[in-house]
C-alpha cells in the first residue's frame, strides 16, 4: 500500500457539543493516524474533514465506511458524510467550446500528475479543440449544438444535451468540468450533476453575470477583473462559489486585453477549485461552500 | 521656490495625431523640465498629464495657465484641461458618521505630511468622532440628521444637507471626502460637487451596491471582499471608479469578521484614491476614469 | 459572563496518534462547546488551538488550567501548552522612535476596540511622538539613547536599555511591540522577552536584512516591496516570522516613494501579526511559527 | 498592411529637457499616429517607448529607422535605441530540463496566438520533454550534459554548452528562454546573449538564490513564496529583474506543496516577463529594468 494513501472523511451536521470528540475518539480507538484535520462551525452547522493514513488502519476503506456510518447515524438524519480513498483515482469529463486556455492548462496539469484525476473524455460543441485533446491521448467527442438562428434551436439543444448527458453519465465521473463551455446547462442536468458540475465564470461574481463579462467590466470601468469557480445550478452563475481571484487592470486595458489577461486568472481559479473538489475539500451547505484548503 | 515644486497640466480632447508633439513642443520652447509625463488614448479620446519643474520656467503658474489656454484652444471646444501648482496646498472637507477607521487613517496621514492637503473641517451627522478630530486641531461641525422614524424625515434631511452644503462651500474645497458618511448625498449636491465628492463604498462594486454590503457578501459566500473609491454621482454607488482592492475571506469569516477585516481595505483604497485625486492624477471621462499613477 | 468569552487552549508536542481524541474527549466530557479548533502536524510535531465557550464549562479558567495540565502531562516533557481567558485583557507596551505610522495605526485600532489589548505605555528614544500618544490617554516614557558619535555610546546604550527594561517589566506585558523602534534589542532582552517581543521589519525577509531596506530594494530593482512581522531574537531580523506581505512597485518608484508606500504594508502586517499574537494564534516551534488564523 | 501593425521605438539617453518634444515632434511631422507613449526619467537617465501605427507613416520600418537614427544622434553617444516592426515576428528558443510546467504553459500560449513569437526550437539536456514539444510541431534538440559524478564533468559541460550555443545561434533568436533549465549558463554565453537570455528563478530574489529555493523558503518559514523573471548575467540569479510575483503559503505547506504551488507563479511570471520582452517593453539600464507595461 502506498505510503501516502489516505482515507478522507467529510462530515457535516447540525452543530452541538462533542462531535469532534466522537469522531476523533472513533479514529483513535482504531489507531487511525490523522494527517489533516479541519473543523468549522457556523450558522449552527458543523463541518469537518479528516485525512487518515490508510496504513494506520487494520482494514480497508469499505470497512471504515461501514463503521463510520454507525457514528454518523448518531448525529441524526441531517448529517451528511462520505469516506473516500485517495488510492482510488477520481474521474472527470470536460466540456469545452472553442477557448483553449483552460483546457490546455488542465491537460498539462493532469499529464504532469499535478491533479489527482483520470480524464475520461472531453466533449466539445465545436471541433476546434479535438487535436489538442487527442494529442494527450484523451478521447474527444464532438456534439454539435444548433446555431443561434437555427429555427429548431430549442429542440436541437435538447437533443444535443441528451447526447452530452449520455456520454458524461457513461463514465459516472466525480467531476464534470465546464472549462469555458459556452452553453447554458439545462436545469435537469444541473440537478442530476449537483455538486459535481463545476463551472468557471470569467468575472468576479456576483458582478457581471451572464454574457460577455469582460465587456461589462470594461464598460463599468472597474480596476480589477476576476474569475469565479462555482458549482453549476439551475440559477445561472449563482451556484455555490468554490474559489475566486482577481487581477488589476487599468484604463489602458482594452476589452481584448482584459480577455487575454483574464485567461491567466480563469486558468488558476479553475485549477484550484477543481483540485479542492477532487481532494474532497469542498463541503456544500445551502448555496455556500466550506473549503478546507 | 521649493526644489520639488511642480506645475501639473492635465488635458483631454478627441484623439488625433500631433497632440503630444504640440504640448511637449510648447513646454520645450519654454525650457520646461518635464519630470512626469503620461499619455493615454482610448475610445477616440486622448488624455495626458504632465508635471513640470516650476523652477525650470521663467514665470509663475498664472502665466503658464494663460499660455497653455491658447494651446488648448487649438484642440476645439471639447478639450478639457487645468494647470495646478503643487506649491498651492489643496483643501479638503471630510464627512463622517460613526465609523472612525477611515477618518483616523486620513488624520494620521495628513498630520504626518503623507497627503498633500489641508483639512479645513470635518462634518459629522453624529458627535461620536468630534474628540478624535479636535485632538488633531481640526474643527468638527455637528450637523444632526433626522432619524429613520422621524415623521418629518424628508424635510429634516433637506435642511441638514443645506447646512452641510453651507459649511462645505464656505471652504471651496478641492475634495469633499465621504469617509464612511452614512447618508445618501442628494442629486443636486452630487452635481454641484461633481468630480470633487469622493466616496468609499465597502464592496467591490458593482457587486453589493447599497446597504450592508458585508451582509450581502456573507450571504452570497464570496471568497474575496473589497472596497471601492469613486466619485459620488446622483446614481447611487455607480459613479466613476478611482480605485478598488480586495482581500481574501473564507467560510470562517463571520459578518463581524468581514466588517473588521474590510476596514483595512477601505482605509487603503480611500487613501490611495484621495491621494491620486489631490495630485491631479485622475481624469474623468463619462463614467470612467483615467488614473495616471 | 459575557456571551463571547472563550478559553483558549494551545498545545504542542511530538506527533503521535490519539492526541486530537484525547484533547477533544477531555473537553467533551466537561461539556465544553468548541467554537474554533485547528490542528497541524508537520516535521513530527503536533500543534493545536482550541477555543471553548467559557459559559459551556461548569468552572473558571483556573480549574480548566489545572485539569488540562494533567492531560498535557500524558504527552511527555516536551509538550508545551497554555490556557488563556479572553475575558482577561492582554497588555502591551510599544517601543517607538520617530516614524509615526505604525504607532498611529495601532493607537487607532486599540481605541476603536479592534485589537483585544490594553496599552500600558509607549516608550520612545525620541520625544517626537509623545503628543500623539498622550492624546490617546496613554503614558509616554522618553528614554534617550546616545547618538552615533557619542564617545560613550556603548555604555550609554546599556544604561538606556536597562531603563527600557525596567519600564517594560513593570507592566509584565503580553506583547512588547517594536513599532519601528530603530535600536537593536540586546541579546539578553531578546531572551528575556522571547515570544513576546514583536518587531516589524520593512522588507520581505530574508531579503534586505539590516539597515535601510528600501534603499537596498531600490538598488536591486525588485518589483515588489514587503514587510515582515517577526519575533525578535538575538539573531537580527532572523526570528520566527509571524506575517509578511508585499505590494507592487515599478521603475517609477523612488526610494521616498517606496518609503511612503511601504508604510501601508508595514502598518497592515504589524497589525495582523499583533492581533494573531494577542489571540494566541501563533505557536512558535524552533525558528518557525504555526499561525492558526 | 494589417490595421494593428505598429512600429515601436525605444530610446534612452542621459536626461535633459526637450527630449519628449524632439521625438514627438519628429513623429508629428511625419504624421505618425502614436497609439502608446510612455516616458520615465530617473537617476538622471531618460527612457521612452513609442508605438506608432504603421499605416500612418508614408514609408516602411527601414526608412523610419534611418530617419530616427539622425534624431537619436542628437542626444550623444550614450543614447541607446531601436525601432522594431510588430509585423515582423520575433523568434525564440527554449532551454529546458525535466520540469514541464513552464514549457507546457508557453507552448499553449504560443499555439493560441497569445504570445507574439515564433518558437524555432526547444533544447533539452534530458529527453523527457521531447514528446510534448514535438506534439506542438516544434523541433526538439537533445543535448546531454555530464552527470554530477562524471570525472570529465567540466570538459563535458563546455562541449555541451558549445552545442547549445550552435543550435541557438543558428536561429539568431530574439529571446533565449531558460524555462526551468537546470544548468548554469557560462559567463561567455551570458555575455553573448545579454538582454536576450531570460531566466525564471523559483524564488522572490534576492531571497533564496542558488539551488533548491523552495527548501530554503520552507526552512526559513516565510509566509509568501515567489518567482522572478530576469535577464541572465554571469552573476548567478543577480541579473536585471523583469517581473516578480508571490503567493501566500502557510505552516501547512510542505516542500512538495510549495513546489507544486510555486509552479503557478513561475508560469505566470515567466509568461508576463517574456511577453514584455517580446513587445519591446523592457529597457535595461545597468542592473535594473524599466518596464513600460
Amino acid at each position: 500500500m502506498e505510503l501516502d494513501r489516505r482515507y478522507v472523511i467529510t462530515f457535516s451536521c447540525p452543530d452541538r457539543t462533542g462531535i469532534v470528540a466522537r469522531i476523533s475518539g472513533f479514529l483513535a480507538e482504531l489507531g487511525g493516524w490523522i494527517v489533516e484535520a479541519a473543523y468549522h462551525a457556523g450558522d449552527n452547522w458543523f463541518f469537518t474533514r479528516q485525512a487518515v493514513r490508510a496504513d494506520s488502519l487494520p482494514f480497508g476503506v469499505d470497512e471504515l465506511r461501514a463503521r463510520f456510518a454507525a457514528v454518523a447515524d448518531e448525529f441524526g438524519p441531517e448529517a451528511t458524510w462520505q469516506v473516500t480513498d485517495t488510492g482510488v483515482p477520481k474521474h472527470a469529463v470536460l466540456l469545452v467550446t472553442r477557448e483553449p486556455h483552460c483546457l490546455h492548462d488542465l491537460l498539462g496539469r493532469i499529464s504532469a500528475g499535478e491533479l489527482p484525476v483520470t480524464l475520461d473524455a472531453v466533449i466539445g460543441n465545436h471541433e476546434d479543440l479535438a487535436g489538442l485533446v487527442e494529442a494527450h491521448g484523451v478521447p474527444f467527442h464532438h456534439v454539435p449544438f444548433p446555431g443561434p438562428r437555427d429555427p429548431k434551436k430549442e429542440q436541437g439543444k435538447v437533443a444535443s444535451f441528451e447526447k452530452v448527458r449520455q456520454i458524461v453519465d457513461s463514465f459516472s465521473p466525480d467531476a464534470i468540468v465546464l472549462a469555458r463551455f459556452m452553453q447554458i446547462l439545462p436545469a435537469h442536468l444541473c440537478e442530476e450533476w449537483a455538486g459535481r458540475a463545476i463551472n468557471i465564470h470569467h468575472s468576479f461574481l456576483p458582478s457581471f453575470m451572464g454574457a460577455r463579462p469582460y465587456h461589462q467590466a470594461h464598460q463599468r470601468g472597474v480596476k480589477l477583473i476576476g474569475a469565479t469557480c462555482h458549482y453549476a445550478t439551475a440559477d445561472l452563475d449563482a451556484g455555490p462559489i468554490i474559489e475566486q481571484d482577481v487581477i488589476r487592470v487599468d484604463h489602458g486595458d482594452t476589452v481584448p486585453d482584459m480577455v487575454r489577461r483574464g485567461r491567466d486568472i480563469e486558468r488558476l481559479v479553475l485549477a484550484r477549485g477543481l483540485r479542492w473538489h477532487l481532494e474532497d475539500r469542498v463541503l456544500v451547505h445551502g448555496n455556500k461552500t466550506v473549503v478546507f484548503r
